[in-house]
């Protein structure tokens, strides 16, 4: 009674699930490089090597695709906050202070993430709660998780801080603004080795450690 | 002999200054407002109320009349980097430094710097050379002036640094990144009050001179 023809429901599923992700790979290549006016469906259905009629299937239209992958890369955060928050049973505060630094400033500083930062502040005036929620879901969250840290650092007696939220904005800029404002301005050029990113880190935890260590 | 209905050459100059003036200001509104792709050459004109070949005699093309925008913009940053120099001789290091922030802090966050950040990000990847030179007129000029005053300082024996450019641009983000980051994203809420913005400064100088001070 089989017939080799037809495929089963799970079959269908999987084949669903890839042409999504297929789409979707398409269109934030296609939005990263041309912007989001730059695009259209036409161009993502043809990327993504599927009809349009499949594209509108997953997707009701581009401003919910475009919500799709930022809602996407927002969630990818979600790993490092978990080691930020591991980072308060600290036993030896300025060298996981350092280590952590380089992790933060090396999962920042990439191409796709600084590609989609601008992404998502040339789009902030047309999409206001695409970008606040990606704000805050992303290096709002990570800036939060530093908070929480801080504090029970703090109540540890291993740092001397007032306000968290603000030490944590302050460290999280020491480290990260210097590549990440010149690669906002400078879109064609960039690449930091690792050891200059190393460098920004162990800088910015040398101040951060000097105004708030006990 | 003399025909009042005629202009005089002077009149003439000072009448097509004023339509020049005209001109960039609708144009700075209209890109801040919607973008560089989002606004045309025939809107310019009529919201100068003037004739797009008025436009066109004082800008060649869009890119030539958005270039020269930018230029204006980055040009008035010239009065800040004389403050930051005189700093330089101060007899007050600590509350100068304060004072110097917190006007940095209330010349750069302001909308209209602001939405002209956002306006040059966006359009970074299309004009990577405008961009460029705009980072280097205004905010990396003004990041190198803090640089040779802290080289100063440092000469005075009031400062301990190794890398003036690395510690200028520290301070720089310390005072800045947060009201900054945030209204990249929140292209419609903002507004700090003048007391948010001084706290941030305070705070700023506080944590670099922990950092700095001899």
């Amino acid at each position: 009674m089989t017939d080799l023809a037809q495929t089963s429901p799970l079959q269908e599923e999987g084949r669903s699930a890839r042409k999504r992700r297929a789409i979707m790979e398409a269109a934030t290549g296609l939005f990263l490089r041309n912007g989001y006016q730059g695009t259209s469906m036409d161009e993502v259905a043809a990327l993504a090597a599927v009809s349009k009629q499949t594209v509108y299937k997953h997707f009701t239209d581009k401003e919910q695709l475009f919500n799709a992958i930022i809602l996407g890369a927002a969630e990818r955060v979600g790993d490092f906050t978990d080691t930020v928050a591991a980072f308060a049973d600290t036993e030896n505060l300025e060298e996981d202070l350092g280590e952590l630094a380089r992790r933060y400033i090396t999962t920042v500083i990439q191409p796709r993430t600084l590609q989609l930062r601008r992404l998502l502040i040339a789009e902030a005036g047309r999409f206001p709660a695409i970008a606040r929620d990606y704000y805050q879901r992303a290096p709002g969250r990570t800036i939060d998780a530093f908070a929480d840290t801080f504090q029970k650092l703090a109540g540890r007696g291993l740092l001397r801080i007032d306000d968290p939220s603000g030490a944590a904005a302050q460290f999280a800029w020491l480290i990260l603004s210097q590549p990440m404002d010149r690669a906002m301005f400078f879109a064609d050029e960039q690449q930091y080795t690792p050891a200059d990113l190393h460098r920004f880190a162990d800088e910015g935890v040398r101040v951060f450690l000097a105004a708030y260590r006990t």
